[in-house]
């Protein structure tokens, strides 16, 4: 399915200056995005569908050239980035063999030229958002924009410092990101798009499967500034004896299946939880939601303090506007700062490296 | 089950000190540490199990003043530890109404009391650990012991600086553990046992699950110094779009049940898994623990990183002498701190609350 993010007005010192019809993309590990503007027009699209339909996102790009270029491969261009630039080039070439060219673009300069665009170009773009305050317009103030920090969470994260356009390093990452989340949460709850266990872990109560601080210590740890109701375990409820013994091989109707050290099999613990009604698939979302975007706050304060940047920029298509996710990585940053790092988020998080490209391509084409 | 770890011989200047037979426990948020002395024998002994046995835990304990103090309470104390020296002081204030005395001591200045003792006065205690350079006994020397950080990995995971004996802060920490490796691993794979799913782990292919760098770029990205075979993604193999439809609800041997948003029930995709033959325990065990893992070890680095702190002792029930996490967490040390930093392990890592309980008690006995 594709989704769709608000459009924006191009600025005008931008428009117009265009030779090609530019489709920018950007195929990362989950999600393949699209920034384009149509012949005639004076503003930027957005689209995204999961990079597993491949197939379908080329039949988007050909519609998009078939709708807003007049069909015509000729007076086209293709800027791709993220990873999947590299592995479906081939697919691409073969899909698009009349247009003007197909270019690769680094994915990490793409990330940051993009941000650097819609921090400095784009009205009300960014934003600071958590449960108390509410959300906050941030109208970035020129001279002090930089150093910063991007933390862009896609299947993995990334986190980039920036000090000046075009100039950057990637300073760190981590594996657990987006394809975690998505992917642990779908084998446990059976979640079929991760707008569906988004909502899940909305609604959910984290403190039925996560050991807090007074669960082990009866009251908080005052001495060391630990809360009663500070998570010290995700998950730490979860493993009990009783659920796995005696029966842990039975199924739902009673029919004893063969307890097997072969690793090839899972066993059917889901069902033995839905039996034992024990735990349920909003309290696992949201418990896992919290531990992933709870550790990626951590990481990036960490970061930002190793290397001395006071704001932090969150990009990437794990964020998807979620308020309980924004609010986690806010406290996050807030809490282990103490108040001295600010977390930023943005409008088009999901399509900073499809942006860059974009304007790459323009820069290049003229 | 009751673990037993190996027995030391209590250092000569510590020795017949004693004017109580004490028993030193540390109740943590998954298992129980005992720390004793038999009457009349100059060894310590170490034992553990789980703490939701906390009934069987206190049967050890009466059997140990049976056995090794001729069952006199009178002539015994009882000091405790952990979260659960809070929460079960009332049980063991029930169980032991006899006891001289039953204390309570502060966890981490325990850990700390427990981890000096163990560097500066146990031979053959700290090791280093890696798969290419295998184990290495580490003497420390001791004008270079000070400050060093101690990663304590129980259920979730606490951060000490340590200045001096006696001179420490709890830096940081992660809800992200022992408690998460073992309530996830159990919900997903049916684990019984922590050391099934770690003997699972070590002969896992976490490549089945994980995406790599590889997979997303056909090859390395040079550029940013990532290799094919890191991980950008954790589990990012695993969402698939395919496992959850049409079928998603439907079980073994064929029964369809109801697909349902009713987060009380949870359906059964692991059975889905098993028809696939997509996944396995070991590859699902193994891509875990290398994220736990690898996680902590990068929270350690920066940790470190902010403190200016050259070495990492590594402690807790989490790694249980395991190869694979003491390479991973090894590895994750020295590839984030480019060799400037070392990651040490201890044989007796999972009692360093306990035996800084005894030693507390020893001090304010004699």
């Amino acid at each position: 399915m594709t989704q769709i993010t608000n459009d924006i007005e191009y600025p005008g010192d931008l428009r117009n200056t265009r030779s090609l019809f530019t489709i920018a993309v950007d195929i990362g590990g989950s999600l393949a995005k699209v920034v384009y503007s149509p012949e005639g027009s004076d503003r930027l699209i957005f689209e995204a569908m999961e990079t597993e339909l491949i197939d379908e996102f080329v039949r988007l790009l050909h519609s998009i050239i078939e709708h807003h270029n007049g069909g015509s491969q000729k007076s086209a261009q293709v800027i791709a980035t993220g990873g999947g630039a590299y592995k479906f080039y081939d697919l691409l070439k073969k899909e698009f063999p009349d247009v003007k060219c197909i270019s690769r673009q680094d994915e990490m300069e793409c990330l940051i030229r993009g941000l650097d665009f819609f921090i400095h170009e784009i009205p009300e773009e960014v934003f600071t958002y958590n449960d108390i305050d509410g959300e906050h317009i941030v109208v970035p103030e020129h001279a002090k924009i930089y150093p910063y920090m991007l933390v862009n969470i896609g299947s993995g994260v990334s986190i980039l410092k920036v000090d000046a356009p075009n100039k950057f390093t990637r300073v760190g990452g981590s594996s657990l990101g987006g394809g975690t989340l998505w992917g642990l949460l779908s084998l446990i709850t059976g979640a079929k798009t991760y707008d569906e266990m988004l909502s899940w872990a909305h609604r959910g109560d984290n403190t039925n499967v996560d050991t807090l601080v007074g669960d082990i210590y009866g009251t908080g740890y005052d001495k060391i500034g630990l809360k009663p109701t500070s998570i010290a375990s995700s998950f730490g409820k979860v493993f009990q004896r009783g659920a796995h013994l005696p029966h842990a091989g039975a199924i739902a109707d009673g029919t004893a299946v063969n307890e097997t050290t072969d690793d090839s099999e899972l066993t059917c613990t889901s069902e033995i939880l839905t039996r034992n009604k024990k735990f349920n698939r909003a309290d696992i979302s949201k418990s896992l939601l919290y531990a992933v975007s709870n550790n990626i706050g951590q990481i990036a304060y960490l970061q930002a303090k190793v290397h001395n940047v006071p704001n932090i920029y969150f990009g990437g298509s794990y964020i998807r506007g979620h308020l309980t996710t924004m609010n986690t990585l806010s406290y996050a940053i807030n809490f282990w700062s103490q108040g001295q790092k600010q977390a930023f988020f943005l409008r088009h998080e999901g399509y900073l490296g499809a942006m860059g490209a974009f304007l790459t391509a323009q820069e290049t084409s003229t």
